[in-house]
């Protein structure tokens, strides 16, 4: 049990890699059995193609999400400043080359119930945690006020990704939380 | 001169047409030929291939965009109702199968340079009108504020689109119509 935990990881952190090293549209299984050191056959004992080991993946990050979440400071000042540094990739140039891949990943899930199914799984746990920041500062309506500053961080990340404009948002989180302190 | 003018336009509307049907990953010059009733010898003709295409296809998107633009009311309210409505695809349910084409090829603009400067300056046309428009209604900085809305407009559509909820967002410009006369 234990070590069927740990392959399943390991393919998890190998399909990570892959992404970030090639995207998601040019991502095969050879190429993810690449990044993972038993090889293509145990790959494929656990999943039949590519879709299938993505939604798992995918399940995988919620619950990475969630665990994450769970790990935050309970202040909410460090929280929100945590929040939106990962949201919009401040402090760890990597994680753009892995939100390239995750956008190319959600432009496939209009064709794909599995997938969309998964971004709204993400979607509401990001909802959830911001709620719950803006709550403890004392925002009036939280939950509007939550769709509003997540689709501000999902649209300007996703902005500048079209553009290939990977430069520091820093000074746009600054902005961001000015707005969220007259919300 | 003119019927070349014509031809062009009519492959752009025939673009728009398979766009919508098949998405952007299915599209091929044959599916776009289906939808242009000159053939697929005139679309080679002007055409060498799908990306070739896609590159004229976002010129034309940016230039009527501008003329859009250009022939907006004069009224702020109306213009950012107008602004607002066509950001949010309100009345206009058909727009979201646009929208979600447009999505895809987005996703692939990190990996194509002609792709992203196309990106680079739809997002740069649209921030100078919602700039226009804040700063007739008085907004304090209007150019950190246009980043901030047009932001809020595509993370919002982005993360419909990902979730497959073509729901109506009249609720949502409502908070966002109150959210831009308290910046």
């Amino acid at each position: 049990m234990v070590s069927e935990e740990t392959t399943q990881e390991k393919i998890m952190q190998a399909t990570y890699r892959a992404l970030c090293s090639h995207g998601y549209a040019d991502l095969s299984m050879q190429k993810i059995a690449e990044e993972f050191d038993k090889g293509k056959s145990l790959l494929y004992h656990h999943f039949d193609d590519k879709e299938d080991l993505m939604i798992s993946f995918l399940d995988h990050l919620v619950e990475r999400l969630e665990e994450d979440m769970r790990c935050l400071s309970r202040d909410s000042e460090d929280m929100l400043d945590c929040f939106l540094d990962k949201g919009l990739c401040i402090d760890d140039s990597e994680k753009w080359e892995f939100r390239k891949a995750l956008f190319e990943m959600r432009s496939q899930a209009p064709f794909n119930e599995k997938f969309a199914s998964r971004f709204k799984k993400i979607d509401n746990s990001l909802l959830e945690v911001l709620e719950e920041i803006l709550e403890d500062r004392e925002v009036s309506e939280p939950e509007r006020s939550a769709e509003i500053v997540l689709s501000i961080i999902e649209g300007m990340t996703s902005r500048r990704i079209a553009m290939q404009d990977e430069s520091d948002l820093t000074g746009f989180k600054n902005d961001l939380k000015s707005l969220i302190s007259d919300l």
